[in-house]
């Protein structure tokens, strides 16, 4: 049985990038894309590496028959994801990749995207899509919130040991290093390649940053108390991955073990070998996650290094994740693609 | 049916791209590995973007079992692969990815690889493995020589026009960007970020590459005549990707005619709408070959720009799709996935 | 004695690049920086890198008393940098980076540029800024037109072999690869790093760059007859640096001799041995240009290898060396400076 | 008055900035180059971007008359260093820009080092040439020991801050983002364009860098008692620059207060308005160093970020500075360069 997809939100990089993935899967088809400002277009012409696909053009939003859709993803901006799922058909399953979704309190949402939320009903209902530990919620869900990119990546390194109790919870920092397609297709000035190749800047620095959102909410209500850590992003001259440096007070080796045994059997969180931390680029379009932990030398602390692909596993890949449980597929379906090495 | 597959120098980009290609193959299978001096160690510690995959270790050649095996990749460095193929069963299917069987006359081989060839009675058995064009002598041999990821990159822009006799013979320019993973895992000086990136310089400039032992072969049996071509690469600061200009004289629409009909059907070759021309970005990490044609100002003159993938189209990629004709298996089976972008 | 210097559009890389080198330069000393759209700013908020000078703040150009300047740059956008030219005093030595006075011919800029020429009289006194072929010209002139960065460099390679008759003036073609800084810094899709970095494309393909218009002019005149060149740039991830592949037919051991000849005692321009060929990388951030020659394999043919660097030698660092010779300084004071290298 | 200068070690990146940066200075003339293995060549067959200066070649050290020689820059590889240093005259000027004499107590150098110091008598003469804190002792010293790079740009953020105990001593993180010529010319497959472009990766995790001897050293004398940081350093793909995020528990308002009272008057330090945060690419090719200081959302941190060039500021230039010093010159002497920005 095919699924038919919609996917809203076509033309920019996770609209693509779910197009990439989808376009080798077994049960699905893509029967619908929009795109506001490019509606009318062939696909190719926004992206013509899709030059090769029998895809339908872009449309606008309301020009879609979502009777006929069994999934869609939204892959709009925030604010904007949450006035158009609040339209769609209440029966209609739902992966949202913007914001809006995310999280659970309206105030905590106004707070870090500086307007009141218009979706309350849909927010309520929403299950938040980090897979690995919310797979059931989401095999029943009908909208299911994807995660921020930098926030999948620090909560790989942190939630199981937050949960075991085996770190300090009031000395938690997350360093972070990001490639540049995590700020989407927008022409701003430091993201020009001119600007930004050759070399590396951080930005919302000092706690600012939206995904802190995320992470107060989700360790937290993993503690059971209140847990605020610290969080800066550096751009790094590259289009694809993450790399989180996690600094922890802790025993390496129990927290080691604590990860390897919250991901044992998980198909994409690949823990590495004690001692050893990974790269950007051995997970460079796939949907796994690298995972390493390394003792520091001032006994009782660790660092623990993640990496993954922001577009796929932290974004795309992961909506698509969700997706298969949705429909009742295998979780991995379409998703086991390698990584590109070189 | 699942075909028990070999890798012969899997420690090298091509071979672990064919292993990347595979990982999601229907129907094959890694059976062996082979990388002598890395013999012993699992393939992850080589190459840890494989590390998802449950793979054989790392063996000497004669280590393989080959009566256990359906088909093997041959991705050696030239020389050491004649000797190698020589030896290994004379029922076995083989795929070559070295130049050792490119040129079908052992004096032109002597003259551009600078060695006298060992294995002629393999070399005379050998088929040219540019798939377009080869593809029932393909269909039946037991070895293919892959070509020069180069030489592909031209000859999907020329063939078509020498073999309709719609360009001038004498006047063909050949001025190809490529990325540095065409060169392996060397370890050579100027192929460290430090001296590549940011950059570009050209090398071989004069008609010195070996690649130009390919174009005299193919271009001078299509002609009937002997054909020189001009060519120039320039290595550019990226990982995958060749762009070539190609610069004849002839008429523009017809030209594109010729190429638009030769390459309809065509499950990966495509033709860009007249006067559009590729980018390698578009093609990267993918199977697929965008192929534009542009009239010049001056009267008479064309250009025509091909972009593909070395690792993939120019090389492993081919390979395989070589491989599926030979094992009877659907020509792009395995290799549909999307170009990977940004 | 101290010479007081204005540059218009200093928000610009070539704005930019003028005030890197101006600020070692021993006998001048930036008494106005205009931008428009940024008046009031410090400089350093808009190029940070320039943070430790001593700059005064960016004004309109209104706000400057040109009756203090002694010369002024002139980086402005073609079409604007005309209609403020006109109405700068008719005293005022300047120096233009702009398209709109380097074609003598105003039909011939209206062809290539789309407007009519509102500057007739400063067009007619305006000498064209190669520096190397119009010196004595420059040294007497108020109003110099810096070079397009592309058609600099393709003169340098083709200007001593016109004008000795070496060369066959039907059939020469310039394969251009240039680095992104050449498209300034404005917004566009393509010139995001997610989009740009990692691969190639060509523009402009076919003969429909405006720098075609300087080599038409250049090349004709030098001729006595119609010249036409093929010219294809490419843009390739790197931020500086023109790579200039040019393809003519003639002995490359006369064009070699001719080209040595034309630049002994150039302080900028320097020939390596006959058979090399030059890197962008080995001019980077400095005023020099390197230049190669070596045969190809087919009788009577050879390439030119030109690299310089698009914002240094194309461009600021050109008007820099026009500007001492306006000024009876030294030529290449403040210009010595070496390319940075890694 | 000309020094003349002596340059061992000259076929590295730090000799050729050494090079580089000499080329313009008013008062030095390069008299000698050493390259063991390259000794013969010319400078500009090992360096072709210094192809345009007149300079002696390539020799080896003991072809070297050093009693023509007024000052003696070392750039050997650590130990070797050493040996070489020791047979030099007794009253010769040295600046060496090894590990060889950072360390003052040889335990220490054995336990980071791996070898026991051959030459105490000149470690014990050396000063430790982190110029803006040891400028007396450098004016007259006879030997200089250059900082490592990583170990200069995190004590410009903490040395005044421990020195005025303004921050939590125990809590100190320095997560550093450094380009890849700080590893030198050398060839290593993870330093290859093709393995480290488009990503990221640490090493040294957990407290192995040897550049932590030197915050050992430094940091402990200054507390008068013995401190210990955490220090992960992140190879980015990028050929210049160091981007050091410290992470510290105290008042940032303080914090930067108190910098900005330490580097005020400083030529080369310059700080940014409090809040703001420098990039890497603005201090590229230069001797400048930016620090910007940002409280962090939790109460009581802050985070400290330094961005200089790694072959200038954190190396040969330094070496520079540090050399117009002890020969009585203006200490910014031929340093002024700006920034090459894009």
């Amino acid at each position: 049985m095919t699924h038919k997809i919609a996917i809203l939100g076509a033309s920019g990089y996770t609209g693509a990038e779910l197009v990439r993935l989808i376009s080798t899967h077994p049960t699905m088809e893509i029967a619908a894309l929009s795109a506001d400002r490019k509606a009318g277009l062939p696909m190719h012409q926004v992206f013509p590496h899709l030059r090769h696909l029998d895809l339908p053009n872009l449309v606008k939003i309301d020009e879609i028959d979502f009777s006929q859709i069994d999934l869609c993803f939204c892959a709009l901006p925030h604010a904007t994801s949450q006035s158009v799922i609040k339209a769609l058909p209440k029966t209609l399953k739902i992966v949202d990749l913007s914001a809006d979704f995310r999280l659970r309190d309206p105030e905590v949402y106004a707070k870090w995207y500086g307007g009141t939320h218009d979706a309350l009903a849909c927010q309520k209902e929403a299950v938040y899509g980090l897979t690995e530990f919310y797979r059931d919620e989401i095999r029943g869900a009908r909208l299911v919130a994807g995660t921020g990119c930098n926030a999948a990546t620090g909560q790989y390194a942190l939630r199981p040991l937050i949960a075991a109790g085996v770190i300090d919870l009031d000395d938690i920092i997350i360093d972070l290093k990001t490639g540049v397609s995590g700020a989407g297709r927008s022409l701003k000035e430091n993201l020009l390649h001119a600007e930004l190749s050759e070399g590396a800047f951080s930005y919302a620095v000092g706690g600012t940053h939206r995904h802190l959102g995320e992470f107060d909410q989700e360790f937290s209500l993993l503690a059971g108390r209140e847990v605020r850590v610290q969080f800066t992003p550096t751009l790094i001259p590259a289009n694809r991955g993450i790399l989180a440096t996690v600094y922890v007070k802790g025993e390496a080796a129990e927290i080691y073990k604590t990860l390897a045994e919250a991901y044992e059997g998980e198909p994409f969180i690949k823990m590495l070998p004690y001692g050893e931390h990974p790269s950007t680029r051995h997970v460079r379009g796939s949907n796994f996650c690298h995972v390493g932990v390394v003792a520091d030398r001032i006994e009782g602390r660790a660092v623990i290094v993640v990496a993954l692909d922001n577009l796929t596993k932290g974004s795309s890949g992961q909506a698509l994740q969700n997706a298969n449980l949705m429909l009742g597929e295998q979780e991995t379906m379409g998703l086991m693609l390698a990584p590109v090495f070189p």
